[in-house]
């Protein structure tokens, strides 16, 4: 057997090491068009920030390891350049001597990657902007930013973000741009809204529903001018504005692509082709919660994916679930992050759902240390399966995430997450859990017992009508409270039912939603039509930020 | 509908809330013993160690919001003394005034916990020695150690271990006295061994497979006297070995009790008298892995069976599912955790099983930070059926223990482990997260790709022929390794074959596992019988501390 693997990053290495680990006898050759194989790309931007010092660190297995220990033979700063199915060949081109040369496969895995893409904007091939992929590029970066006073960043979403924390931490003046109306487009936008205070509570400059129209160079630096027509002048170009997948290899060979441009696989990662395989940023698989065909760029799956390639190469029976698209970002102390569909996936799909909010401390409040976090889960209202979850706030959001992915793997419904047992000690979490909290509060609605209404819905004409009533203290009413609410505290509440209209719907709110719950079952109880606002003033606050 | 509580903490207070929420017409009285209902008693070490500054804090729920928030008829200081199931009343007596009255109930929700349990010591009823369950016990034991320079701790439970870091904070000279060979008995041994080391690092004097057979007090404090003959000069002694059901009532009832005297219940939280439920401490559930009888007093399950009885009084088909046992405790910034069953529970059960070891770092290693974690996870050897894990290291180890909680409930299995995507930035995690790294080693097994010896083992005949391979560098070697062990290099393996018996059994092993891994596969494939050592040279240190 002799496996050719193109590409060295996360897929191809573990496509390799599996493959290795699974035979002794075949001819692996790993073919590496950079310098490095196996290099940590999730680590450049805190190597470009200073936050890793050593370069060798990013350095995951060093060629020497693959050769000594893996017997691979590998061969980097190698570009492939053609694949000819019929012979059962590529074409590899030596970058530092020209030299090309064919190498037969009986079995072939690309892992080409994604490129940084880059839109057509005027200038943007001038020196001093940038794209991030590789070490080379985080090594001119990391120069660049030494000399750079400011930075101008084109691209939310979690690369440009963390670039944006590490070039402020070097103390350079930094400006985002976001074409989209929030950052991180992947999450639902109010998830987004403590971590863009937050941001710019640092220091950085964010310009939503913005884009680069130009990019000149003078002798001061580089001119940005953007659409909105504001003009930065700046040392440094980031663009990171998402990626595309290096197809043009299986493209020539005439491997089928999909609509985004992704390179075609089955379950077992096999293109068109049974002896070609294909794993990784370049590939088109789908998603684990709708089967729809999906193309996300993330290191877990393009891990597993490589070893799945292998193990299908070496006769084992295989599968790949499908992408859940697991993800998570880490800015200045706080943590954003996602698993499954979020709210506009679900929408975009047409698919019918009901969310639910908490705003829990991540460990038992009475112990010193306590941080907030919010909590959105989507769910099906038809049987209470999971479909999603998002997590925006301090520590332990990772957890949750993690805990609610791991549900999602399993099929498991809101009802299981009410009985789910988890870690408690005063400094790791509660007696009731952030995720058992969903839990009650979605299955609360699924039962009838907890009705609720979204914060978006209502602004819908559907409640403009209702009468809003605000069940937290006085006090807290008068430090803010949603228009043309009433305010009744929960705490007199029986008392009060006579101040109540009977001929309207009532919305009531509190501060995250557990007074208002109560409420809600007061009023259901003495016959009123009554709906709980979900997450409460919290959420509401996410929507209409100060 | 009339519903009467008896004790107004976890499970009587969950109960209480979740009544009331199901119904505004319901007379809920609550009768409490002490002075507080609700109380955070998870806290206590911590508010006697001063970490928890201010008392309110521990008042979860104080009583002013479950009667003006929740409508409660609360009673503290109220002892309910019997319990007259003909009449459906109770007998309550007024700790202040000494009156004594009836109540009557439809329904009844026993909730009265554990008491510490009191070994037949000489001297135990001494001034001077404590046990800790409410905030009254707290309170004085606060005031006591702050004049206290020596203390004696009895029992290496969790509680035990938290009061030792509490008291060590406080600058007293603490010894931990603790009857079994280890520290945390419901863990294996092994996993103990990280936390016992910091004990002893934080300069707590640790009695292991010792015990108290006297305490007597002198003009300079108390004398405590130890079986193995050791007299210690003490100002403190706190005895925490363990708690024993509040069963007088349930007894006196005539309603059945367990084996180990927990209140029997069925899954609806009811007692062999369809009006009276028990929940909380006090009672005999079932282990949701093993449906065998089992006690385990936790907040977690606790508040589920609060909620669930209330359910089923007012028509919810609510079903406890069973206790998991997941439990964690935090000490001098060192985690211990565990869910399901530990390999001792599983070996007290005859119940056939395998398990894997993994340590990892709790995030990506070329990220500043990153703590090492070790995690054992026991599974069935036919199915692969997670069936518990632990986890013992710094931070990130409740993550992985919730996560496989969670997957525990789901009935998940090893293969599912290797599948399941979790958030990876290298803040948090890594491409391949430790959770999938027992998912790899557990599979690997039992697909026979990895076959795996564990330390235990080891010292068996059956391998006591074997030849012992260390495949880390000769450095490592030289800083440690198993007896009689030869040293190959990984790196070396394939060249020095002809070095290695044919007559024999060959164990790898190398620092943690993977090297060992791979050259179990290199050997196998060369023709060899051989396993590797599970957890490698770590997990051989764990079981031979130096």
């Amino acid at each position: 057997m002799k496996l050719v693997i193109i590409g060295g990053v996360a897929g191809g290495a573990s496509a390799a090491a599996r493959a290795r680990r699974l035979s002794e006898d075949a001819e692996i050759v790993l073919f590496e068009r950079g310098s490095d194989p196996s290099f940590a790309n999730c680590g450049l931007p805190y190597y470009i920030g200073g936050e890793i010092r050593e370069r060798n660190k990013l350095l995951v297995a060093p060629i020497e390891l693959l050769v000594n220990r893996l017997a691979l033979d590998v061969r980097v700063r190698t570009e492939v350049i053609a694949i000819d199915r019929a012979a059962k060949t590529i074409t590899a081109r030596n970058l530092a001597t020209g030299e090309e040369y064919q190498e037969a496969y009986d079995k072939l895995i690309l892992s080409p990657g994604a490129r940084p893409f880059k839109p057509p904007i005027p200038g943007i091939e001038l020196p001093g902007v940038h794209t991030l992929r590789d070490l080379s590029d985080a090594d001119r970066l990391q120069e660049l930013a030494r000399k750079s006073r400011r930075a101008v960043i084109l691209g939310g979403g979690f690369i440009g973000l963390e670039m944006a924390e590490n070039l402020v931490g070097l103390g350079i003046e930094t400006t985002l741009i976001e074409l989209a109306d929030q950052i991180m487009p992947p999450l639902d936008r109010e998830i987004t809204m403590p971590i863009q205070r937050e941001l710019t509570s640092r220091g950085i400059e964010l310009k939503l529903s913005d884009s680069i129209t130009e990019i000149t160079s003078g002798e001061t630096g580089l001119r940005v001018k953007l659409k909105s027509g504001l003009e930065l002048p700046t040392d440094l170009v980031l663009v990171s504005v998402g990626v595309r997948p290096e197809n043009q290899l299986a493209e020539q060979a005439g491997l089928p692509l999909g609509k985004r441009g992704g390179i075609q696989v089955n379950e077992h990662m096999q293109t068109s082709d049974p002896d070609i395989y294909a794993v990784g940023d370049a590939v088109e698989t789908y998603d684990f919660m709708t089967l729809q065909p999906t193309q996300v760029p993330l290191a877990g799956p393009a891990n597993r994916q490589g070893r799945l390639a292998a193990d299908h190469i070496f006769g084992r029976e295989a599968r790949y679930r499908g992408t859940q698209g697991t993800a998570i970002v880490g800015l200045f102390g706080k943590t954003a992050a996602m698993t499954g569909l979020s709210e506009k996936a679900a929408q975009r799909l047409g698919l019918e759902h009901k969310c639910a909010y908490v705003h829990p401390n991540h460990h038992a409040g009475y112990y010193p240390g306590a941080e907030t976090m919010t909590l959105k889960m989507l769910y099906s209202p038809q049987d209470g399966r999971i479909l999603g979850a998002q997590g925006v706030g301090g520590a332990g959001v990772d957890k949750r995430i993690d805990v609610i992915a791991t549900a999602i793997q399993a099929g498991l419904t809101v009802f299981d997450l009410e009985e789910i047992e988890l870690c408690y000690a005063p400094q790791f979490g509660s007696a009731k859990d952030p995720v058992n909290m969903l839990g009650f509060v979605a299955s609360g609605e699924l039962r009838g017992d907890h009705p609720q209404v979204r914060v978006d819905q209502l602004e819908s004409s559907t409640w403009s009508e209702a009468q809003v009533l605000d069940v937290r203290t006085p006090r807290e009413f008068a430090a803010g409270h949603i228009p043309h609410a009433l305010n009744i505290s929960v705490d007199e509440l029986r008392q009060r039912l006579t101040e109540l209209p009977r001929d309207k719907p009532i919305v009531t709110y509190c501060q995250v939603g557990m007074r208002g719950y109560l409420a809600t079952r007061i009023l259901l109880q003495h016959g009123f039509s009554v709906v709980n606002l979900s997450g409460g003033y919290t959420t509401w606050r996410m929507f209409h930020p100060a």
